[in-house]
C-alpha cells in the first residue's frame, strides 16, 4: 500500500470516530450526516467504486432534470404512467439530494426544491387516488404503500437540501405536503398503518423519518410506537385476506421489528418480502442511530436487524436468486437496490465482515453516503472475502419458536436443499408445511412455484396479485410436500393456518458426509402426523452428493396422500408404464388440482421406482420406494388458466390411497452432464440399484441406498429422540448398529 | 510494439513462406508439417492462447494416458459406454499425436502406437456391430459413419507418429487395420460411402486421409472420385427416408463439395449439419493442400470451402448458436471444436480476416498446428476486429438457383429474421417453404422448433431421432408459414418436395431504415402460390425497429389456410376475447396437427388484431391485419408425446377458412423491457395503432402502420416487378406514390 493511501485512510478513520453532536437543524443528519459528507467529499477520487456509483448516479439525475420535472395528477394502477412517474420521481430526488451534498452542485438542491414545491401545490387538493382495488388507497398512489415508499425517500432528498431551504420554504413544506401526508398514511388510514405487516413498516418508518427531518417528536413516537386508539375491529382482513387486527397486539415500528423477525433475523414471509421491508426497516433504523443515537435501535432485539442481512443473504441461491418462500417473483435477488442498502449498511454499521465485500463487489455499486463509501474503500484495499454460504438453520417466530427454514447446502453450492417448516408466514404465506425445492448452483432441479403475479407489469391485472395466486400458488398441492385427501393443508384457510407451525426435529449439519434436518406437521391435517427428514448424503464413491427424503406419515384414519415433485427441465427415462391420455382432463375440482393437467398414469413395475432427467445439461434420477398399488402421476399445470397466468410447469406425483400410516422415501442424485456443443454425455444413467426401507417403526427409520458397484449406505433417523448426546442401538436383520445422536450413517 | 517481437515474427513470417518440397515419408504432412512443427516449436511459449491450448490438451491426454487405453468390444449405441469410449479414444490419439510433434515427447508417440496397435489386434476378427438400427453398420460403432469420424482422426494420429514407428510396425497397421478398415466404410458399404450425403462426406474424407498418410493412391482416387461401379439400386433410401442413388449423380469427395454447397457456400442441409461436415470437408482439403497441392482443392468451385465457413458463422445468433433450419439440434454453435477448425483454417488459409480473430477469441481455443499458431499469434498481435455480422442473402444449391435463406439484420443483431426459401435439404430438410424465425440478440423471440432428438443422450431411442421428428419437427403446422388444408406442404412426401424449391422475388439490404426479403412458393401447394415478403423497418421515432411481414396468397381453389406464430415466453394480452377449453383435444390426426393441442380459441374484435408477449425480459406485440371470421387459435405442443420427446411450446395461429387468393399482414414489434430485480416495467404497451391494407392487386401491395402519436408510414412492394432500375407510380386514396426498385417506404 502506498504512502499516500495510507494516510488518507488515517484521516477517513479520524473523522469517522469524531463524536459528533447533532443538534436540531444541522442537516442533513437522517443517513448522510455533515461528518460523513466531510469524510466523502475528502476521499472523492480515490475510491473508483464510490466514484462509478457517484457518476452513474449523476448521470441518471442529469438525464432527469433535463427532461424537467413532472408530477402528474395520479390516474394509474402500477406499470401506468402517472404510477411510474412519481415513483421515479422519489428515487431521483433521493439522489440529487446525496448529489447535492457531495457535490456541493446547488442545481441538485433547486431542482429538489422544486420538485417538492409542485407537490406541495398538487397535494392539498389530491383526492383519494381514483383506482379502488387497495384496502388502504393512497393518494400519490392506488395504495398507501406507494405514498409510504414516496414519503420514505423524499424525507432524504429534503434533508439533504433542509439547511439549503428558507425557514418559510420549510414551514410551508412541513404544513402543506409532509405533516398531511404523513397524517393521511398513518391516522387516516390505520387499517394499512397500525398492524404487523410489511405495509405497516413502510409506514411506519416514512412518517418517522419526516418526523426526524421535521423535529417532530409527536410523529417519531407515532412511527415507533404506532397509534394507540386506531378504532378498528379486531378480526378485519385485507384485500390479500391477512389480519389487520389482532387481540393485544402492539403496533409501530419497533413492534413490527419485534414480531415479524425471529432471533435468527428469518423474516415470517420469506425473503422476497424480508428484501422489500428490509430497506424501511434499515433506512429507519439508521436514521433512528444517528439522531436518536440513545434509542439504539441497531442493538434491538439483539441485534436482529444486521443478523436479518445475513439471514437474507443465505436465503438466495448461488447466483444470488431468492429462494421463492411464500408469495415470491422469481428472478429478485440480491443485486436489488433494497440489497445494495442492506450489504452497504450491514458492513458500516455491523462488524466490517469483509465476505460482505464480495457481494458488493457483484452488485458493483454502493450507497451515496458513510456506508456505501466504507464498503467501496474496503474494495479498494483488497480486503475482499468470498461470500462462503453454509448450511444454516433459521428459525422463525417472534420468540425463534414457531418452526423455521432449513437450507442443507454441499459444496460450492452444488446441491441447496431448502426446506421449510416454519409458520404461516401472515398474509403471503403458503399451505406448504414440510415443502421443500431443490437448487444444483443456480439452477433450479425441484421447484417451488413461487407466486402467480407480474409484479408492475400493468398489463396482468394492474401489475397485482392475480386469482391464481390464491387458487393455485398458495395450495398445498402446488408444493413439494403432502397433500391428504386432494385438501390443502389447514383447509387452505388463513385463520386456521395463522395458529400453528411446524417444529423442529433435529437439525446437523456438523459433518462433511452428511447434514440432515427433520421437522414435524402436527396441525396440517388434524389426526394425521406428517414427519419429514431430508439429507444431503455424500458417499465416497460418487461425484456428487445424494438427496434422501423421508417422509413418515401416521394417521388415525385412512387418506389418499399425494407427494409431488415438481421436476424442471426434460422428463428422459422411466422403469415403470404409464399410460398418456389421448385428452387432457383436470386432475380436480379445488385446492389447485383443477390448474392441473393428467398427462400419464403408471404403476411401479418394481420397489424401486425410477424417473431419469434433463435440467439445464444435468442428469438427475429419482429413486423412489414404492408399493405396487402406488399411482405414478405425470401432472401438467395450465388448466382453468384463461388468461395464460400460469407456466406450463410438470410434475411427478406419487399417490397412496386407502392407507393409515405409510412412509414414503426417494433419493434424487444429480449425476452427469450433458452439452449441446460437444455433444457428449457423461454419466447419463443412475448409479442406484435399489432403495430400500429395511427397518420402520415409531423409533426408528432405516433405509438402504444400494449401487450399481455393489456398495451399501444405510441411514437411521431417530424419529423420537433428537438429543445430541442420546445413545442409540438396533438390530435389523442380525446386524447390529449402534450410535450416538438423532441419526446415524454408515 | 518491441523490436523483440517484430523480429520474432519476421522469422516466423519467413519461415511460414520457405517453399516446401513433400516426399513421401516426410511425415507429419497432412495437417501438421514439418515446417510447421518447427515454426510452432520456434514460438512456444511466446503466443499466449496457442500455448494455453497445447496446455489444455496435455492436461487432457495425461490424463487418459495415466488411465490407460481401453479399447472394449463394441456393444452400444451412442450414449453408451463401448460408443463414447472409442470416440474419446480417437478424439485424444489425435491430440497425442499433435503433443507429440510438437513437444518432442516419445510418451505420446508410444501411447498413440500401443493404441493402433491394441485396434490392430481387435480389428481383424471383428464383425459387424452388433446394433442393428442403422442402414450401414460399422465396427467400432453401430454406423459406418462414427466409423468413418474414426479413421479421420486417427489417420492424423498416425501421421503424426509415422516416423516413430519402424517399417515393419507401420505395415502390420496397413495391412491389419487402416487398409481394411478403409475397404470396409467404402467399397463394404456403398450405401453409405457413394451418395450425396454429410455420411458419404466423412467416409471419403477418412478414407483419402489414411490414403495420403499410406500414399496409397487407390485409396486417395477413391476418396476424391467414389465407386465406379456400386452395384446399388437406384431409388434406394436410408433411414431418415434420404435418396441413396439418383441417376447420372457423380459420388466421392469433390462431387460432395460440388453438389451440396452453392457457389455464396450455404449447405443445403442447413448450418447444424454444415457444421458436422465441415471438419471433414476442411481437414481433407488442408490434407490435400499439403500432400497434393497441384489438386487446389481449397481453390475447388471458386474457393467455395472457405467462403462456406464465412457462410456458416453468418448463420449464426448473436450468442453464436445456429440457426435450427432443418434438422437441428438447438444449442449447437460455433462453439464446437469443428469451428475451431473452421475458424482457424479460414483465417490461416485464406486471407487473414481480422474479424475471424474475435470468433477466436471467444472460442478461447486454437487448433494444435499451423493455422492454430496463425490465428494466436494475431490475437497476441492485437489484430482483432469485431466479427461484423449484416444482413445476408444466401442462395441454395449447386448452381445456386434453388432459392436460398435470407437473414435480415438490424443494428447490433437486435433484431435478426431468418427467411427460408431453400431447397428440400436432402434427407434433414424440414416441409417449411416461406417460414421464418425471429431473434432478438441471443433470445428467440418467435422460434422454429428444431429437431426431436436427444443427439447422444442414449435415455431417448439411443440418441437417435425419434419418431415425431417425422410426425411433428418436419410437418409444416410446425413452422412460422401457411399449411394449407391442414395438409404439410408437398404432402410431407421427401420425394415431391426434393423437385422443388422456392425462388427469390428480391432481397435489398441496402438501406439502414429498411431491409427486405422476398420470395415466392409455387410447388407446395399444387394450385396455390405463397409470395412472402419480410422486412425490417426503422421508423424514426421508435426506439426499436419493427418487423412487417406479407403473405399474400393466390389460388385456384378455395382453402383454409393456417399461419402459425411460434411466440416465446409468456402470453400478457390480446385484445380479442377467446374461450379457453376445459378439457384439451388433439387439433387433427395427421401431419403434426396430432401433436398440437387447441387451448384456445377466439374471434378479432377490431380489424387490427394485437397480442401482446414477453420474452426474456422483453416486450413484444403482434399486430395483424384480420378478417372478422378469421379464427384465432393458442396451441399447445405435446399431444400424442407418451414419451414427453416434445418440448411444450406455444403457438398463436391465424386460421382463415373458405377462400381463395387472400393475404396475411403481421407486424411485429420489440417495444419495451422489465427486469425482476428492479421490478421495472418499462414501455410495456404497443405503440401501434393500427395496421391497414391500403391497396391490393396482382402488382402491387400497400400496407399503412398507423403509431399511437399519430405517425403513419407506407411500405409498398412490387408484387411481379423485382427490378432495381424498375420506375414505378401508384394512386392510392388519391395520393400518388412514385419510386424505383422493387419497394417503396415513406
Amino acid at each position: 500500500m502506498k504512502l499516500i493511501t495510507k494516510k488518507v485512510i488515517l484521516i477517513t478513520l479520524l473523522a469517522m470516530i469524531i463524536p459528533i453532536e447533532l443538534q436540531a437543524n444541522d442537516h442533513p443528519k437522517l443517513i448522510l450526516t455533515k461528518a460523513g459528507v466531510e469524510t466523502i467529499r475528502q476521499n472523492l477520487g480515490q475510491v473508483p467504486l464510490f466514484d462509478s456509483s457517484v457518476e452513474t448516479a449523476k448521470q441518471q439525475v442529469d438525464i432527469e432534470m433535463a427532461m424537467g420535472i413532472d408530477t402528474p395528477i395520479p390516474t394509474d394502477y402500477s406499470g401506468g404512467y402517472t404510477h411510474e412517474r412519481h415513483k421515479k420521481n422519489f428515487v431521483i430526488a433521493q439522489k440529487a439530494g446525496a448529489l447535492y451534498q457531495i457535490l456541493q452542485d446547488d442545481k441538485y438542491a433547486e431542482y429538489v426544491r422544486d420538485m417538492l414545491f409542485q407537490y406541495e401545490a398538487m397535494y392539498k387538493d389530491l383526492p383519494v387516488h381514483p383506482k379502488p382495488r387497495s384496502y388502504a388507497r393512497g393518494k400519490l398512489f392506488w395504495q398507501c404503500l406507494n405514498d409510504s415508499n414516496w414519503l420514505l425517500y423524499m424525507a432524504q432528498a429534503y434533508d439533504s437540501i433542509y439547511n439549503f431551504l428558507s425557514e418559510e420554504e420549510r414551514q410551508k413544506l412541513n404544513q402543506n405536503l409532509f405533516r398531511p401526508f404523513a397524517d393521511f398514511i398513518s391516522i387516516g388510514n390505520p387499517q394499512f398503518y397500525n398492524r404487523i405487516h410489511n405495509h405497516s413498516t413502510w409506514g411506519n418508518a416514512a412518517v418517522g423519518m419526516i418526523g426526524l427531518v421535521m423535529d417532530d417528536q409527536e410523529l417519531i413516537d407515532r412511527a415507533l410506537y404506532g397509534i394507540e386508539d386506531d378504532g378498528l375491529e379486531l378480526g378485519l382482513k385485507d384485500n390479500d385476506g391477512g389480519f389487520i387486527k389482532l387481540e393485544g397486539q402492539k403496533t409501530g415500528f419497533l413492534a413490527n421489528l419485534e414480531n415479524p423477525f425471529s432471533p435468527d433475523g428469518y423474516y415470517t414471509e420469506g425473503p422476497y418480502y424480508q428484501r422489500y421491508a428490509m430497506y424501511p426497516f434499515l433506512i429507519f433504523a439508521l436514521a433512528m442511530e444517528n439522531v436518536k443515537p440513545k434509542a439504539k435501535v441497531f442493538d434491538y432485539k439483539n441485534g436482529v436487524l444486521l443478523k436479518a442481512v445475513n439471514a437474507l443473504l443465505n436465503l438466495s441461491d448461488a447466483e444470488g436468486n431468492f429462494f421463492p418462500l411464500n408469495d415470491a417473483q422469481k428472478g429478485m435477488s440480491y443485486f436489488s437496490a433494497s440489497l445494495v442498502t442492506a450489504v452497504d449498511i450491514a458492513y458500516h454499521y455491523g462488524d466490517q465482515n469483509s465476505q460482505l465485500l464480495s457481494i458488493a463487489e457483484k452488485q458493483d455499486q454502493v450507497l451515496l453516503d458513510q456506508a456505501g463509501l466504507s464498503v467501496a474503500m474496503g474494495i479498494r484495499d483488497e480486503k475482499t472475502q468470498p461470500f462462503a454460504k453454509q448450511s444454516i438453520n433459521l428459525s422463525d417466530g417472534m420468540d425463534g419458536d414457531e418452526g423455521g427454514v432449513a437450507v442443507l447446502r454441499y459444496g460450492d453450492e452444488d446441491l441447496a436443499v431448502v426446506f421449510k417448516y416454519a409458520a404461516q408466514g401472515l398474509s403471503h404465506g403458503h399451505y406448504d408445511k414440510l415443502s421443500f425445492s431443490l437448487y444444483d448452483r443456480g439452477d433450479e432441479v425441484i421447484q417451488d412455484y413461487g407466486l402467480v403475479r407480474f409484479v408492475n407489469i400493468g398489463q396482468k391485472g394492474g401489475g397485482n396479485y392475480l386469482k391464481e395466486n390464491q387458487t393455485w400458488a398458495k395450495q398445498t398441492i402446488a408444493h413439494n410436500t403432502i397433500t391428504q385427501n386432494q385438501t390443502s393443508q389447514f383447509k387452505g384457510d388463513y385463520g386456521i393456518g395463522s395458529q400453528h407451525h411446524s417444529e423442529l426435529h433435529f437439525f446437523d449439519a456438523s459433518r462433511d458426509d452428511v447434514q440432515v434436518a427433520s421437522a414435524r406437521e402436527s396441525n396440517a391435517y388434524p389426526g394425521t402426523e406428517l414427519h419429514r427428514t431430508m439429507a444431503i448424503i455424500k458417499p465416497e464413491n460418487f461425484a456428487k452428493p445424494l438427496v434422501l427424503d423421508i417422509v413418515k406419515v401416521a394417521s388415525k384414519s385412512t387418506n389418499q396422500y399425494d407427494l409431488p415433485f415438481y421436476f424442471m427441465g426434460q422428463v428422459l427415462k422411466t422403469n415403470f408404464d404409464y399410460k398418456a391420455p389421448s385428452s387432457l382432463v383436470q386432475m380436480g375440482d379445488s385446492d389447485g388440482y383443477q390448474h392441473l393437467y393428467l398427462e400419464g398414469k403408471g404403476k411401479p413395475s418394481v420397489g424401486s421406482t425410477q424417473f431419469n432427467w434433463l435440467v439445464e445439461g444435468k442428469f438427475y434420477t429419482l429413486t423412489a420406494v414404492t408399493d405396487a398399488a402406488d399411482e405414478l402421476l405425470f401432472a401438467r399445470l395450465g388448466a382453468e388458466d384463461p388468461e395464460f397466468n400460469l407456466r406450463r410447469d410438470a410434475a411427478l406425483i406419487f399417490r397412496r390411497k386407502a392407507v393409515g400410516d405409510t412412509l414414503f422415501v426417494s433419493l434424487i442424485e444429480p449425476h452427469g452432464r450433458y452439452s449441446p456443443v460437444s455433444e457428449l454425455s457423461v454419466n447419463p444413467n443412475s448409479n442406484i440399484s435399489a432403495l430400500k426401507v429395511i427397518f420402520d417403526s415409531e423409533a426408528y427409520t432405516a433405509i438402504a441406498i444400494e449401487t450399481l458397484d455393489n456398495r451399501s449406505s444405510v441411514f437411521i433417523v431417530s424419529n423420537k429422540d433428537a438429543a445430541a448426546s442420546q445413545k442409540h442401538q438396533l438390530k435389523i436383520d442380525d446386524k447390529e448398529y449402534s450410535w450416538q445422536g438423532p441419526y446415524h450413517l454408515r
